[in-house]
């Protein structure tokens, strides 16, 4: 008789319909790959609704999540609430029990991986967490196993898609912020409430997972900084196209000399960048390897399909390794084999693009190239904008590698200049690379 | 003490010495991050200087591959030789005598994979080949596990780095396919001897691996169809350029409805296509599941580093299964739940793009048009050309779907017409789908 698998699945939104559609309509199909057969013991959902509509058996179903945790027969818990409670809480008695966990929870894992990973290893079991970043894409597995053997310099990411639909529809379609964000609520792109997307928060979660993987480094995201799309305008976005460059929604990770980056914020993109077409919803995770040089990973980072694909190629490690009694197998990450240090945003250099909004007058850009200069920024080109006959004119300066810190400083200054007649927009760029 | 696992690597050239210099200069990396030490005990090549150049000691080093195979310590053996035999010999010796074995050898595996699959079951050993299609990218890996719950589409890819590294330098530079070819030998990135990469040999290969694992369908290479890119012409690129798109060398395996396509020759692609921005000698391989959707996997598919990253990360594999005493913990492929039938080359439909060199005279398109109709080969576009003051021009037509025996039927009927001047250019297209 084949094995089987015994799994219980917390939460039937769309991603858990997903998995446990998945389950039911492949599971011969499933088990002829993995060798054991992957049952769905018990699904639960406050909802009962949710598990009706999936025909899941009365005894399958619950709204009780510890009658899962409870049952001694189920070996795998799968968790997709979401969220840091109660789902911290339910996997850390999974574990406690015995059980192996798959997860597409960020949040928690970004907040909590620390404390889910050391009461996994205490217990010997494993935590696999494939559909928390990038949906369908198998970058978890790539940077565990498939380049093992790099020591990476950079890791790029577009890994929220809100973020990366609002910004190719204004750019498309010359939209506002606004308006393409309604048209993302509409389509399903983007929640009722989309601060976490569109704030940089949930990429910022997805960044402390690509950081850990990546480079052995736990970083909290308090040391990520996190900036949201919200204050990206379509002019912007209208001169970077006219200089060669789109606005992408990135994760950076970048580590040199034991040194680390870790941030989130919208960035200007060469046009010939290996991110610059990855347009939508779609997600892609640039990453660049000592020994393989730049790889680029590219797919749907959300939704039910994909997502369900993640997490069921999580259950059929787990099933391999019940099948073979093997448990912790892959570590969960390698620590990195010297300490690293995150480098405050302060610190960290990069090129800018500028838009200051002044008063058409001569000698306006002298006063604003001395301010820059004094602060140690050099200028890469000024493109002066004369698109309406106003008093008030955009005059965009794209700057070459400067530090952080000087830049602040810099703006502060012009931006109390009586010539200065709005806040100056900065967005950093991002070099090409490895193309 | 940490636990060892030996290794005997057989073939010391490019690849070779790259894996040998990683294990040597990153031991200690891997070692922690695999959690056992992965040591060199043999390394074998009929050049002993390859192995004096390393720096290797002289009990290591040896250059009869029956010492590696008869040290009975070694529990890997590591093909890099490359072509049939010795390869084949010795890796069925190596698995006979229980050792698992890490290969690049794509030809090998086209060609026998099913006789060493076979060996390495009754010996119940490992056969991983993570680098014998498409260099560092980890794409076997992500067909066998990271997409374990897809049922594919298709698969296209760009897998061999110069054939599109010539095509590429013939757009971007207008230069001639001999002269792009010689530039690529000038570059080592043509063998002396190019015909494996240019007539397709080599891509084939990769394609039969890749449907081994996306389809799982061992599909012999006598039914592939194999097109190199020797008659991709410079005016043929240009003429593409100009309608929108760009000539890729293609390997493509589509299924639906259990049947097969599987077939190498070069192609147009929509610029907008996932694959029509991978330039030069970078590989990628487009993927179409039924739950991730489209994926694209980008980076370098060949040279000494990224090759080498490939192997380690088999030889990480291995020796995670060695450290918890398993082996066979995934199948190198799962077959299709379904017996799968290869069509026939005569029987799939695609796209044409045709260039007919004719007499400039009234009705010659008429005519030509006309015995397209007879073969039901409907015409989507027509692009006369009129470079240059000649009685002879080239007319270019853009089909839609036609069966391949039609076109051949109608082209050979065509070419026999007296207004036709020379032999007339047909290259299939690729549709864009899933960006």
């Amino acid at each position: 008789m084949t094995q089987q698998v015994q799994i219980g699945l917390i939460g039937l939104g769309t991603v858990g319909t997903g998995v446990a559609r998945a389950l039911i309509d492949k599971g011969r199909l499933l088990e002829k790959r993995i060798g054991s057969r992957l049952v769905l013991k018990r699904a639960c959902d406050r909802n009962v609704k949710r598990g009706r509509a999936l025909r899941l058996s009365p005894s399958v179903l619950t709204t009780d999540a510890r009658v899962v945790l409870r049952d001694p027969a189920i070996q795998v818990v799968v968790e997709l609430i979401g969220g840091i409670e109660p789902a911290r809480t339910l996997l850390l008695e999974a574990i406690r029990r015995g059980k192996h966990v798959v997860t597409a929870n960020k949040a928690l894992l970004a907040h909590h991986g620390h404390e889910l990973f050391a009461a996994a290893d205490r217990a010997g079991v494993d935590v696999y967490f494939e559909a928390s970043v990038a949906g369908g894409i198998p970058i978890i597995k790539a940077l565990r196993e498939g380049l093992i053997a790099n020591e990476l310099n950079a890791i790029l990411g577009i890994v929220n898609g809100t973020s990366n639909y609002i910004l190719t529809r204004m750019r498309d379609k010359q939209l506002s912020f606004h308006e393409a964000l309604a048209e993302a609520k509409a389509h399903g792109y983007a929640e009722r409430n989309p601060s976490l997307d569109i704030d940089g928060h949930d990429a910022a979660h997805k960044l402390a997972i690509l950081t850990l993987l990546g480079f052995g480094a736990h970083v909290p995201l308090s040391q990520i900084h996190t900036e949201g799309i919200s204050r990206v305008s379509l002019a912007d976005i209208q001169y970077a196209d006219e200089l060669g460059y789109c606005v992408k929604p990135l994760v950076i990770a970048k580590q040199a000399d034991g040194k680390l980056e870790a941030r989130v914020h919208p960035a200007l993109l060469s046009k010939s960048h290996l991110l610059a077409n990855v347009n939508g919803v779609y997600n892609a995770i640039y990453v660049h390897g000592d020994l393989v040089g730049a790889e680029l990973f590219y797919g749907r980072g959300a939704g039910q399909n994909p997502t369900a694909s993640a997490v069921i190629s999580d259950l059929a490690d787990v099933a391999r390794n019940i099948r073979h009694a093997v448990a912790k197998r892959v570590p969960t990450y390698a620590p990195h084999h010297r300490p690293l240090t995150v480098l405050k945003m302060d610190s960290i250099e990069t090129r800018y693009y500028m838009r200051f909004t002044v008063i058409d007058r001569p000698g306006v850009l002298a006063t604003i190239a001395s301010v820059l200069g004094r602060c140690h920024i050099s200028i890469a080109s000024v493109h002066q904008k004369e698109r309406r006959a106003a008093r008030v004119v955009p005059v965009v300066i794209m700057t070459h590698d400067a530090r952080e810190a000087d830049v602040r400083r810099a703006l502060s200054t012009i931006d109390r200049l009586g010539v200065v007649k709005s806040k100056t927009v900065a967005i950093r760029t991002e070099a090409s690379r490895g193309k």
